[in-house]
């Protein structure tokens, strides 16, 4: 059966007449606002070349850890889809597109209720103009469609970067990456719409593969002897301006927890030789990245980078998939993660400082209450980042707003973050959050907390100003 | 005062006209299904002997904790409930059963905006035709009423069976239960109705009343060895056979944590031996604990029993009422509970087998969408449970749904437990999971979340579908 | 721009017609019941002196925690806002009232969608009659208007309490607090509506400031010899009595974790000797803080002073701030907090004593289904207070509804608390209270999970009786 694919007008809002009526006057009101993507993971190899996108598979199934994470949950195989693993083995890994495309279609009722719905059947319906839903029955319809607007000049990045009214956009790059990407897009005249991310996770936590290696990489770069502590500081310090100079205005943190320390030289110094050359002791690692975000701070204080901090993720918990494929592979967890205790040495000494920001994530929704909102109610330099990862998705985003902003007010907070790599689906994630932040709205104005005036002022904000401003985009 | 008791067609719906007309819809299509029961505490001696229940104190009060801790938490002791101390005291116990309902009666209010009262409510409404709200004025009229149906052959066990529609209903034993209520149960062709569950907490928990006896008696009820590990591990694989044999489809596991640890054959032993005959050390319960989680696992893949684990209760809080009246008397509290770690060591032996299912239970909410959906969201072998215990209520369900659907979906969860000894509550308790499924059902379609032929199908598949195919019913 | 200040007839009921008159009509009933407010921050000297309030930056801005936290977090330093280091300085501090008021004004939209623009606009609205709304372009007029209201005898203190319908009003005070303001009160008559509260945490937590000479102290006010622990329970049993005698009916506990402890007489001996005179060892100011909680419950079991617990606040998190301002500043922040093992020990001795009454509050929401509720189900002694702080707001309230009843039900409750120094915004904060309750409620009727006539006795057991009978008033 094949049944009709719809995207109500009114959908996400309430279905309580008043409220609707407040949610779309507010959604008429931002919906044409340009879209500002501070923080993702789109690849900038696409906006500097500017080419065709591949088929659908290698562009909507493979590289979306959510959809191949519930395809495997229910028992699909990540070869199946055509991902392979990382090292030589003997698993048949399933080379048709179409075939993979199939796989995903027969299955797509296990997204039903998931935003991973919400965004893939809009690029259906809006990039590909899509009028049936998808499923075994329509697989090949879909693959045949998508395939050939693919190959049109309306489907190239800088096209779709038009179309989906991108103003800016910022990719993320490791601290090693030479930015020739960025480079070419500076050339090209585009420039102000892309922009990198300074992401020094490679460099800075022990724990990452190849630390050792990275660092030295790090010193090649720099031409600073990253051997010593103090010319790895100076390497990082060079590196954070490079990015800075390839449009960067932030750079990311992606940490086990939010420790922060604050150490000695001396000590920092011992703690890095450790690390480097000889055994370090159980804790160091953890104590090394704590130590370096507020190092971080210390530098974004200087050079006006605004940093992110994005803990609390158990990577990589599948150990068995992680050994056959590698990092990023869909096995994630977010953990328990303390706040108050942890970002206090980073807070004490940057918290109040005028020039910094720091813009802070959580995968621990417990904490928006306790721990995020109080603290960004009260530091000065510190905003909440938005809904991140499991919970950027409409019931995260209601409780997001309903935990965070009784207590933060809604300008600590940092406006939307797609963080994505799905480049197609990025207006349909602002989509979603700009419809979420109306009906929070509007439910604030139809129970009379809220003026309807103070409310549209707010929808702009949400919608736009806000991460502008924490970004200084 | 007497009021009338009335159990509206709509309860628990939406009072929004819109979402109230779709979940009507969707519930109308699900609520004479019949009911699949794959997990609870009813006595199958009710089921195997057929004779009538007695007074309603001892049926409705005395046995359902809900009840008689709430009252306790009044200032109603124990004893005047008819609850007696497992030792002997000088306590009074009272002996009247009308009394003890008048009791009950007079504190009903207590129970406003509880589950307890939904289910009390629709049992007086449904199973014994009673028109009058109870309070102290129609304590007698109620006591009356209900003496005189439980003489009925209608309000006998398996003819309540018929009435309620049950297709199967689990009951839970310990590891050294004979069994023999469910030989008779068989023996009279109820075999497919009424199964037992696995349940060997008394001979895996270390820190069980009577554990090195309970071991020996495994010993002789299987003929192994049982002061050897490997006998042990024989008895208990054996254990299992015999569970399944008189209709198990499940295993159950209550353990004070989520721990699990995969531990060396040699490690094992060695820890068997201490925790048996010598002086355990501190931490040995618990690890021990964790490696027959494990061990568990692996039994499982090999004879196909489902493994449940409902962790996080700790039991007898309260210390003096526990030495006066024993454990499950109603003094057990949620602690919090880590998945995340703890889960690890088993999910990465064998959360990616095909034929290895565990279902999952929190007494935790907060790990709903930080650990639980992001953790059935991605292991093929990981369900999760519905509601457990004190989150068994509208908004329990409700929570549960907003939490835990967008990461996990829906097939990632195991349809609906009533987890009761309340036999007669266990269509309303159904009832009400049915009704908040659909109303959750209906907010999504109401939102254009979700096509309403998509929500029907969902409706059938929560309450009845999922649980049969999740328990391999 | 000046737009006009309206507070609706229906602010904060739900907008879906059906709710909102069963909301209104329940609203109605209890909306005129006088206001029990029996835990807050007021000043007895207010009731003692009677004497007309200082200007509106003094009144509304520098004492309002809520207020100069936030405009403190978007970069307003505090000497701005006339707060004056504790310790001398050359920062030169704001100290012309109408200067700090206008900042205050045009920030005021940093305020929306929190509590405490609903408290704000009630004060401005109510007590000052004033029709536009707080801006940048207002704040004159607000200064001017305020001021002249402030000098009438209508806006006296204890004109206030007639005006607002105050019953009784609890004040707290230290134990080393002489309480000649509450001596004044009743010697002229209002000593039934202005009451103490003992709080001894300067006497009892030896980490407050100076406790070791707060404790020499308590010994010169009671003539016990403090030196000893004998007579250092004593003068703490003397002190409650002297509290008692000037109305209090309650103790109040303010710890950074609610951990309890059950020390042999010898034991906390030594620990006392430890703590006052010899090097403490580590761990021993939170193990002498959990034992004293336990002597207070044996102490209230005997004098029947109602014990509260408000525990998780990790104060001074911005320790810079607090060694410039000292305590109480905005930088408190709350903690992950356990309860069900902290107060096991407690609980277990005293937990079930009829005279014995404990009310607990929290800063850690995900405590309220998983610990709170359950505990307060079941121990006939506890009571579960309020949403405290942070969570004394719309959606806190809505959450503490959702989370708590079903387990605890309503009479487990305490009623409402404003927790206050705010002494004008008292009405406001219980009219927000009253308000949440009846929507709470008209959900429950609207949905048929509960009769409209109990509804009505709840709503009036939760606006007025349950906080008299809690706290013995």
């Amino acid at each position: 059966m094949t049944s009709a694919l719809t995207l109500h007008e009114y959908r996400l809002f309430p279905s309580d007449p008043s409220m609707r009526s407040i949610a779309r006057r507010l959604y008429n009101s931002v919906k044409d606002l340009p879209i500002v993507s501070p923080h993702g993971h789109t690849d900038p190899n696409w906006f500097a070349d500017d080419e065709a996108f591949p088929n659908p598979a290698e562009l909507l199934v493979k590289p979306d850890h959510y959809v191949f994470r519930m395809l495997y949950s229910q028992g699909m195989p990540l070869e199946a889809l055509g991902i392979a693993p990382s090292c030589s083995t003997e698993i048949e890994v399933e080379q048709d597109p179409r075939e993979i495309w199939r796989r995903f279609a027969s299955n797509y009722h296990l997204f039903r209720g998931t935003p991973s719905q919400l965004w893939h059947d809009w690029v259906y319906k809006e990039v590909f103009n899509i009028n049936s839903r998808l499923s075994a029955a329509t697989a090949d319809h879909y693959y045949d469609v998508i395939s050939e607007r693919l190959e049109s000049t309306e489907c190239r990045p800088r096209a779709l970067m038009d179309a989906f009214n991108i103003e800016v956009i910022a990719t993320t790059e490791g601290a090693l990456d030479p930015l020739a990407a960025h480079k070419k897009i500076m050339s090209e005249g585009w420039g102000d719409r892309v922009v990198t991310t300074f992401r020094p996770d490679d460099v800075v936590d022990p724990e990452f593969d190849d630390f050792v290696h990275n660092v030295e990489e790090l010193g090649r770069l720099t031409g600073c002897d990253t051997s010593s502590y103090q010319g790895y500081l100076n390497a990082l310090e060079q590196r954070r301006i490079y990015f800075k100079q390839h449009g960067a205005t932030a750079t990311d943190h992606g940490h086990i927890t939010a420790k922060t320390a604050v150490l000695s030289n001396a000590e920092a110094e011992d703690l890095f030789n450790r690390i480097l050359v000889a055994d370090p002791d159980p804790g160091d690692a953890e104590l090394f990245r704590a130590h370096m975000l507020v190092e971080m701070a210390r530098m974004s204080l200087s050079d006006g980078l605004v940093m992110q901090l994005h803990p609390g993720s158990c990577r990589n918990h599948n150990k068995p998939l992680y050994q056959m494929f590698g990092r990023d592979i869909g096995a994630d967890i977010p953990t328990q993660t303390d706040y108050v205790n942890a970002l206090k040495p980073l807070l004490n000494a940057y918290g109040s400082e005028p020039g910094f920001r720091l813009i802070i994530f959580t995968l621990d929704e417990s904490a928006y209450s306790r721990e995020l909102a109080p603290l960004a109610g009260h530091y000065p330099a510190l905003y909440l980042g938005p809904p991140w990862w499991f919970h950027d998705s409409p019931e995260g985003m209601r409780r997001y707003r309903e935990q965070v902003i009784e207590t933060a007010g809604f300008y600590n907070t940092a406006g939307f973050n797609d963080d994505t790599r799905a480049f197609l689906s990025i207006p349909a994630r602002h989509d979603v959050a700009r419809r979420m932040d109306c009906v929070c709205l509007a439910r604030l104005v139809a129970e009379h907390r809220l003026d309807e005036d103070d409310a549209e002022e707010l929808a702009r904000d949400l919608a736009y100003n806000l991460a502008k401003k924490a970004y200084r985009l």
